[in-house]
């Protein structure tokens, strides 16, 4: 059956996000280096805060900047100045605020995808607030048919939505940067997906897997990879 | 026309929420207390710290503890310490872990409404993760056709809304604890609203006005409401 609707991730698939946080992250570990003791890495704190916090805070630049601060009191032993603790509300609120830039080829892709009839619907994790101001600010609302913002991208949550929307599994295929919430859920549920990687991934991201996945260079892929299913 | 489907707002309507806020506004006042210059009302710089950060945070727990911990470091100078900051983290979290209260006659009056034919679909703001934990955790979901988390309940957002839900407003019906966020715009879309007061409101949704609107006691007068349009 031929592809109808295509299911986008969007960040990192269309604008840059994880680079963002990655700079934050660094920014975080300048900080906090003359408080960390002797053989801590301060990243891996940070991360090990963010897990521990998932489940209660979700995705999203509000929680990271919480488990920011959390994890730089206890790195610290609670020795960390306030206006050190200022500066990471401030990187957190400057991830909020920074401006969406498309990725290459985004804008032309979803032109020409819509020019041929598919129908566009962003599906994608994080902050309800955040991820809408973005899909504003991206110019590429009136592209997009629906969008979609859930709390984990699993095969009922993919399963959902798309019933929402009236797909049938068969005529519904999804891209993005993420093997684990964009791509094998998405085949779970007897759909098409393909992995578009990003430069960088998130480590909350990171799974291993056996599975022979359709991979596509860039976005600019996506036209002739829908096109394959035709016919 | 009948109403057809009705839209219920839920913190503060199907169960408790603001005097969890409210309890810790008055922890934050107590912890606060020492460090704050004479003259200065912890609680209004809290208010004042949550109105600025509004639009780029948006409603919910995870906003609030950002908002704590930035005015109890601006109202102390700096000189708040790390512990008075992990115990507001800690408050926070408490939010977000509370167990799900329903208003008194919440059950009940679902179970009829639903054994009446009416669809049901909650109309909240906030916290994405947050307030579907809330639904999953409030035994109402079977009760409920959809859940629709928004960023803004403004007339714009009801219009969507009840579209994307296949509804018209002549069969539509709003209640809620919000006559800002519950009552006026969803008049303003030609639909249905009752305000079924909480005993506190936040003071982000106070609003004067001069409309005449329906007030009821309890949620126990919904059906009764609802059945004074038909025929």
């Amino acid at each position: 059956m031929a592809i109808e609707v295509l299911g986008l991730d969007a960040d990192d698939t269309l604008w840059h996000s994880e680079d963002g946080f990655n700079r934050v992250e660094r920014r975080f570990a300048e900080l906090l280096d003359a408080y960390t003791p002797e053989g801590v890495d301060p990243y891996s704190h940070l991360t090990t805060v963010e897990r521990r916090n998932m489940t209660l805070y979700g995705y999203g630049a509000k929680a990271f900047t919480l488990s920011m601060i959390e994890a730089a009191i206890e790195l610290s032993d609670g020795a960390v100045s306030t206006t050190t603790l200022q500066a990471l509300i401030e990187e957190g609120r400057a991830l909020l605020r920074r401006p969406v830039e498309l990725l290459d080829g985004v804008h032309q892709t979803l032109t020409d995808l819509r020019a041929s009839g598919y129908r566009l619907v962003v599906i994608t994790k994080g902050d309800l607030l955040h991820q809408h101001q973005k899909v504003a600010a991206s110019g590429l609302a009136d592209f997009l048919d629906a969008v979609e913002v859930v709390n984990e991208k699993d095969q009922s949550t993919y399963a959902e939505v798309i019933k929402r929307n009236g797909i049938h599994p068969d005529g519904f295929a999804m891209v993005g940067n993420s093997v684990k919430s964009d791509v094998l859920p998405v085949l779970g549920i007897g759909a098409r997906a393909a992995h578009v990687p990003y430069h960088i991934l998130w480590a909350g991201e990171h799974i291993d897997h056996d599975e022979s996945i359709d991979v596509l260079d860039s976005i600019r892929d996506v036209p002739g990879w829908l096109d394959s299913f035709t016919g």
